[in-house]
C-alpha cells in the first residue's frame, strides 16, 4: 500500500534527491564531489542569510546540537536553557552531560517563553555564557520568538544558539542580520533529504569564543571543520550520497526561491489550521509553527487509533505526541516537500480517520476548508518546486 | 566517462543497495523500518561472530572510534595506542582531546607492531586501562595482529579496542571467541554501502566498564544506544536510507556466506599482489591486508600522475598516499563488492598507467598474472554475490 510521510521529520524526499543519491558512489576527494558539496554549502548559507561558513556534519540534528554547544563552553560555565518541549530539554541534557551548570526557563509544553521570562533568567544568572533555545519546538508545534529572545541576550553579552531543526527552510532566519550566534538544523526536515546530515553555523562572536572554549571534542571540533571547509573538505569522511542529495535539494529550493519556499509553508500551515479550526478542534501550541500543526486529541477519541487508521487505511503517516504528550496530541507535518494536493490528502485522511473513530463531523468539511484556504492564498513568483 | 571506485573506502555500492536507498523514505518508528533495522543488526552480529549488541551510529568511522573510546574512559585514565599509520594516530588524537594520558607504541608506517613491543608497553605503563589498535591500517595497507595483541592485553587485565574499519567484511573477526573488547567499523568499506553509518560492538567486560566510565558523552552514549536497541530503536534519528541500505547489503553478504566473503577478499588480494609482484614492484606493508594493496611508487615515476591517468584515461579511481606517504605509495582498494573482472580492470589500468608514465613493462604482464592467480584460486560454495 502507498504510504506517504506527513511526520514533522523525516519528511518526503523529492525524486530529484532520491535520484541524485542513487547514482554509483563517487569519492569525496574529487572535483566532482567538491563542486557539488561547495555549491550546496553556498546555497545553504544563502538560504540562511549568512556569509559565515555553514558546516556540514554527518550525524543527526542532536549531534549538531552537541557540536554547537561543546564548542562554546568550558568547564565551570553556566548556561540558560529555554525549554517547553522535548527538544528544548535536549539542550539541557547535552550541557549537563558535560558538567555545565544549566539554569532553565521552563514553560508548559505548548506555550512559548516570553521576553520577560528570559530577561528575568538572564538577570538571575549573570554568569551564564550562552542561551540555548528552540525555534520551532517539534514536540509541541510551538514557535518560540528566537530572534527577540536573542536580542535580549545579546544586550547582556550572552550568546544565543538556536535549534532551527524544524524552522530552517520554513522561516526566513536572516542569520547575519539577527542577534543569533549559532544555528543548528538537520537534513530530514525543510531540506527535504533523508536523515544523516546536520548543520551548524556560527556568528563571528561565537567563533571568537569557540577558539578558546575548553570542553573536550574531537568529532565535534568545529574549528577544524571550518578549516577543512576552506579547502572544500570535511575533517572526516562525509555521508557522500546525502551531501549529493543536499545539493539536489538546495537547487530545487533555489529554483523555487527563498520567499517562495517560506510562502508555501505559510500557505500549507494556514490551510491545515483552517481545516482543523473548521472541525472545532483546538491547536495545541500557543503560537503555532508553520512546520507542523499540533492538535489536541478530542475527548472520547482514541488518538493512537486515529494515527494508526490514517496510516493503514488512508496511507498517511502522521505523528502522535512524544513523552508527556503521548496519546494527547496529533502532529501533522507539513515541513518540506508539500504542495496543495498533499495538504488535501493530509487533511482528508485526518478528517476521515477522526470520523471513523466516532468524532462527529460532516465528511468533507475540513477538506473543503483547506481547499478554500489554499485557493485564497497569495502565490509569489517564481513557480513552485517541480 | 565511466569511473569506477577502487579506493580503500568509499567503495563500490551494489545496485541492490542503491535501489533500497532510492525508495521513497519511510519513518524510523514503524514496523517496516524496525524489521529491516533489526535484521541488519542481527546479520552484522552474525558476521562479526558475536551475541553482543551491534550498535549503529549515524556518523563516520571516526565518530564510532570516539564513541568506543569515551565510553570506556574516565578523567585521569591512561591508555596505550599502537600506531603505525594515520588511523592508529587517530586513537591517540581522540584520547588526547579528552585529556587522557596516551602512551604510544609507534612503529614505522608500513610495519606492524609485534607482541613484544606491546608487552613491553604494557609493562612500562601498568596503569593503562585500554589498548587501542588498528587491525587493517588503511593508510599503509598493513594488517596488525589484533587478536594476538588483544590476548597479551587481556592477560594483564587491559581492555583492547580495535579499529576494524577496513577489516570488517574482509577477515573473520570471531569477536566472542577473541580477547577483543571493542570493535569499530564503518559503512563505506566491507559493508558496501555509502559512508554515514558506523558501528560499535563491546564485550561484556567492556560493558561493565562503560557503565561506570566518566568521560562526558551525549550523542556517543553507548549505554543509552544499547537500551534503545533492545526496543528496536536508536537514541537519535538514524540515517534511515543508509540503514535500509545496510539491510540490503547484509542480505547479499549472508547469501554469499561469511566464508565466501572472506575467501573472495583473499582471492582478490592474492591476484592483485601477484600482478604487482610480476611487475617487480615492492608492496609497502610488511604484512599486507586483504582490504587494499599498498605499493611503493617506483623510482623515476610520478605517482600522482599515475593516479590521475588511471582515473581520467582508464576510469579507475585508486588512492595515493596520505600525510607522510603522499606521492610515495599507491593504494589499490579491493575491499567490498569486487569480483574477478573488477580485479582485471584494476590491474589493467594500473599497469597501463605505469607504462604511460615511463615504467618499463610488457603490456599484459600484470593482467595475465592476476588472471592466472584468480583461475587457480579455490572458490567456496555457496555462489558469489549477485
Amino acid at each position: 500500500m502507498k504510504r506517504v510521510l506527513f511526520t514533522p521529520g523525516p519528511t518526503q524526499v523529492p525524486s530529484e534527491v532520491l535520484e541524485a543519491m542513487a547514482r554509483p558512489l563517487i569519492h569525496h576527494r574529487t572535483d566532482e564531489y567538491r563542486q557539488q558539496f561547495l555549491e550546496a554549502t553556498r546555497l545553504l548559507a544563502e538560504h540562511l542569510g549568512t556569509k559565515q561558513p555553514v558546516l556540514t556534519l554527518s550525524c543527526s540534528g542532536s549531534g549538531a546540537m552537541e557540536a554547537a554547544a561543546v564548542n562554546l563552553l568550558s568547564p565551570g560555565d553556566e548556561v540558560i536553557v529555554v525549554e517547553g518541549g522535548k527538544f528544548g530539554n535536549r539542550w539541557g541534557s547535552i550541557a549537563e552531560a558535560y558538567g555545565v551548570t544549566v539554569h532553565k526557563v521552563s514553560v508548559a509544553w505548548g506555550r512559548v517563553a516570553t521576553i520577560e521570562e528570559v530577561e528575568s533568567a538572564l538577570t538571575a544568572h549573570p554568569k551564564a555564557r550562552v542561551l540555548f533555545l528552540t525555534h520551532s519546538e517539534t514536540s509541541t508545534g510551538a514557535l518560540f520568538p528566537a530572534h527577540e529572545l536573542a536580542r535580549v541576550a545579546r544586550a547582556r553579552g550572552v550568546l544565543t544558539v538556536v535549534d532551527a531543526v524544524t524552522s530552517f527552510g520554513v522561516y526566513d532566519l536572516r542569520f547575519d542580520d539577527s542577534d543569533l550566534d549559532g544555528v543548528v538544523w538537520g537534513s530530514q526536515k525543510g531540506l527535504m533529504i533523508p536523515p544523516g546530515l546536520a548543520y551548524v553555523c556560527y556568528s563571528p562572536r561565537a567563533w571568537a569564543v569557540a577558539e578558546k572554549a575548553k570542553l573536550p571534542r574531537f568529532y565535534w571540533n568545529l574549528v577544524k571543520a571550518r578549516g577543512a571547509l576552506e579547502k572544500g573538505d570535511t575533517p572526516f569522511t562525509p555521508a557522500i550520497n546525502l551531501v549529493l542529495g543536499s545539493h539536489a535539494a538546495m537547487k530545487l529550493m533555489d529554483k523555487e526561491g527563498r520567499l517562495g519556499v517560506f510562502a508555501r509553508h505559510q500557505r500549507n500551515a494556514d490551510a491545515t489550521r483552517h481545516a482543523v479550526h473548521t472541525l472545532g478542534l483546538p491547536l495545541f501550541a500557543e503560537v503555532p509553527s508553520n512546520a507542523l500543526t499540533a492538535i489536541e486529541v478530542p475527548a472520547g477519541v482514541d488518538g493512537g487509533a486515529v494515527v494508526k487508521t490514517m496510516e493503514q487505511r488512508y496511507g498517511v503517516k502522521i505523528a502522535g505526541g512524544q513523552d508527556q504528550l503521548k496519546g494527547k496530541i496529533f502532529r501533522l507535518g507539513h515541513i518540506g516537500y508539500y504542495d496543495d494536493g498533499d495538504i488535501l490528502r493530509l487533511v482528508g485522511a485526518f478528517e476521515s480517520a477522526l470520523i471513523d473513530h466516532g468524532f462527529s463531523a460532516e465528511p468533507g468539511t475540513a477538506v473543503r476548508a483547506a481547499q478554500q484556504s489554499l485557493r485564497g492564498a497569495k502565490r509569489p513568483e517564481p513557480a513552485r518546486v517541480g
